[in-house]
């Protein structure tokens, strides 16, 4: 089966970004101190610049995130993918504005506020954003470099 | 809009042996050994006990596994799950049977021996797999403990 034409810079953002403002989960991919990788899916709200996502105190991806900012996260399927390199920033619940944490539970439909568990929040800033979809894409793959979109 | 009824153990386990019999991506999931997180979508051949994967020598999942055998691989969309945590172990083309790589190259479509550049195999051990779809199937997650299924 040949693969459809490779998309141009301009489709790519136009599709990733259209992504970004409809998908629901994303998989965060985050490491331990000791260099353990973990990998979970969890629902996130785009606001235009930054991902928020929220998950337990205690869980993994918290305590990892909250020692070390380096986050990488996936989208779509394995044949359709957008890779987000960004960098995490942990923001209490009692510091996130209430229109943010209104709007993070009307998108994921899952309110951290509400939850008997701690929760903390994460605002993910992108540093570099990759898309492609079969070989003939992994060339022009980058969208954004250094937090800037490249169109 | 409410799920469906959540899986037996033997439902999940039947899932997701035959979504690793089928599918031909996998999201790999590895760390530095400065902790940052790596993450990208490979094609893999499961052969009932390991999954076997491979990629440019070079790449940041070589270089990873290399010095970090901790890997967590994720099948399926977002909302249908499966997660496997596991070890890997390097081969190298020359030490991989042909069998193997005949296996792997009818099902992911390229051959590392006939590219270009240098490709290590890696062989991955299942340690815990967990498969869930809704909030109703977070209970009863896990399939398989310290490499053994649960059924």
């Amino acid at each position: 089966m040949t693969p459809p034409a490779a998309r141009t810079l301009d489709e790519r953002i136009k599709g990733t970004r259209e992504r970004f403002e409809n998908d629901v989960d994303t998989w965060v991919s985050t490491a331990s101190a000791d260099g353990t990788p973990y990998l979970v899916p969890l629902s996130f709200l785009w606001d235009g610049t930054t991902f928020l996502i929220s998950t337990v105190r205690t869980a993994p991806t918290s305590r990892n995130l909250v020692a070390n900012a380096a986050v990488r996260l996936a989208f779509g399927a394995t044949r359709d993918v957008v890779l987000v390199e960004g960098t995490a920033v942990p923001v209490e619940e009692g510091a996130l504005e209430p229109e943010s944490a209104d709007a993070f539970a009307a998108r994921t439909g899952f309110d951290p506020r509400e939850e008997k568990q701690e929760y903390l929040y994460f605002r993910v800033a992108p540093q570099r954003v990759q898309a492609w979809r079969e070989a003939n894409e992994l060339a022009g793959r980058t969208l954004m470099k250094d937090g800037a979109w490249l169109a």
